[in-house]
């Protein structure tokens, strides 16, 4: 990249010999210049190799090519994927991300969303769940909502009811004696809600026994596990030598509660089965590939930053926002089976140390 | 956050009797008015709950309060774990920030910059390798790079020879035979070729056994578990019954071959020791939490942002940024001491099964 003296819209009139206004209504107002001047200053412009500034232009025509992503928090690597992929939209859209990340910070949220505002973004991605929508949608500019409540603002989501009964139907089909969901509280108004619904109603449908185990997880990975290691210890008393099979909400507590039930046993005992939800990069990390269902994140990005700029299309066409009902596009989940449900062998295979390798374990 | 209408200089104007020319000196030249009246615009801004434009602002005094922040990939979670660090400074110092993610795409990059440029963002934190430092001075903005080569821009950087360093002194103290350092080819240039140069220097000065091994890591999950399954099958068959300790050159890959080996044997042997780099997620996050040469990801980021805004005072004083050599600040790094070396008691222990609870393993 050479560093290179601006070009003014000076250079591009004496360049082309059309006057300066000219040269600002190719700009402002292309549709009165007739198309011959339109390409001799874009050819000219080429040659001159004009950086817009682009400061100037977003006065003009107010568009800033500027949204905004509000990130909760990235202890859940869902979010680092999901922001890599509303990032690799630039391509594409071309659209430039402001990011925050809340981490539970809801007045510092609302101050940045503001400080936002003030820039004039074009519009917002919002992951977090601190600020409701109906607050949301009053800000008057595009939003897309990913996977929290969204009811006064359009929405992409996968279809978590699916997810939790697909978990279910899967861990039945290993024949399971008992299924399990751990999550934590979940309030109705979430996608994320789904999980269990669809849990709970194929366990009722198919008449299979099961429990809904609710804690404060999603907070840290030692926390986490202080948890997980108080519901193992129940359920290993109480339901001693059933098969059991966990649905866990996300990957990274699938991942906790894996890494546990290992250091416990040396293996994954066949009496646990288990699968996580989201497909982040941590199932397929993990010491055994964790079954999951899978979150179509690389999708759920793109029809994201789709949605959010087809609104913005649609506000500078004079549609003010809230002519039609917000949109909520479902994504349908998909099922990845992996070691810890489905592929046992190879798991129980490598225990037996290679011959000759090890001696002190016999 | 409730929806307002904008209020106007008019508005002001209105509220103060002061006239629309002496509300735009308070934004413009506040000098040119008394310290009673820029008070009185001040209480009536408050009162009005004036939301000031700020891309007015940016024409009128130059500033954007944007830094454009180059992620190279999110596979490392060091790096989504400093981008997090970074976001948090915004309650500190007030800037937001443009998040690009390279996924080496080095020419999309540049294309980045260059737009990025043009909506006059005030400064730049650069955290990916692909564009040579001589062409990033050459847009002459404030710029930081965080471990990266760094030769013509200032830069914050771990001290990456003394973890190398004392990598290899943590593992010479558990009595291993072999030290071996696992990395990806690394130019000289980079700062993390420190830590293959601390890690050869401690060996040869103590007279230890030791090889650094060079492979084409760091670029998924599984192309370097299958990297890493080679290195091991090597070790297995040349350095059998010797004590191995592993330096690996970040705690992605250092995770990668505990997964392998604790998959082989069902924990790690005594006769593996490993240590990564980073303290990433992934190290306390891992089967057995990793020991690793911490980077002081917080400060890092701390100081890189205090470095990059020190800049872009001292421009907006007149400096011009060729002025002064650039600064390059370096962090010491912090060992942290886990079970992949030192404290192995509990995972041998945990390996027998809890009486009662599982019986087809004696």
């Amino acid at each position: 990249m050479e560093s290179k003296k601006r070009v003014t819209f000076d250079d591009i009139a004496k360049y082309t010999n059309f006057s300066k206004t000219t040269v600002s209504r190719y700009f402002n107002k292309p549709d009165s210049l007739t198309a011959e001047s339109q390409q001799i200053i874009s050819d000219a412009l080429e040659k001159l190799d004009y950086q817009a500034n682009k400061v100037a232009r977003i006065l003009a025509v107010g568009k800033t090519e500027f949204i905004g992503v509000i990130v909760p928090e990235f202890y859940h690597r869902y979010y680092s994927e999901l922001l890599n992929q509303i990032l690799s939209t630039y391509e594409q859209f071309g659209y430039k991300f402001l990011v925050f990340v809340g981490n539970n910070n809801k007045e510092g949220e609302r101050r940045y969303i503001k400080e936002l505002l003030a820039y004039q973004i074009e519009g917002m991605i919002v992951l977090s769940h601190t600020i409701p929508s109906q607050e949301l949608a009053q800000l008057e500019i595009p939003i897309v909502a990913v996977e929290r409540e969204d009811q006064f603002v359009c929405s992409v989501n996968t279809d978590n009811y699916t997810g939790g009964y697909q978990a279910a139907a899967h861990l039945a089909q290993q024949q399971c004696d008992l299924l399990i969901h751990i999550n934590s509280p979940t309030p109705e108004s979430k996608p994320a809600f789904g999980r269990i619904q669809g849990f709970e109603d194929y366990c009722r449908q198919h008449e299979i026994p099961h429990q809904v185990i609710l804690r404060d997880l999603d907070r840290s990975y030692e926390k986490d596990q202080a948890i997980l290691i108080h519901i193992v210890d129940d359920l290993e008393s109480t339901c001693k030598g059933k098969k059991k099979g966990i649905f866990l909400a996300n990957d990274t507590t699938a991942n906790t509660l894996l890494n546990l039930l290992v250091r416990r046993y040396g293996y994954l005992p066949q009496e646990y089965r288990i699968i996580g939800f989201d497909n982040a990069p941590t199932s397929r990390e993990a010491i055994f590939p964790i079954s999951t269902i899978g979150q179509q994140i690389e999708l759920l990005a793109q029809e994201a930053v789709g949605l959010v700029v087809e609104q913005i299309r649609q506000r500078k066409q004079g549609t003010p926002l809230s002519a039609a009902p917000p949109i909520h596009k479902v994504i349908p989940p998909i099922l990845f089976c992996r070691e810890t449900t489905c592929k046992v062998g190879p798991t129980q295979v490598l225990l037996s140390s290679p011959a000759g390798t090890q001696s002190n374990r016999a």
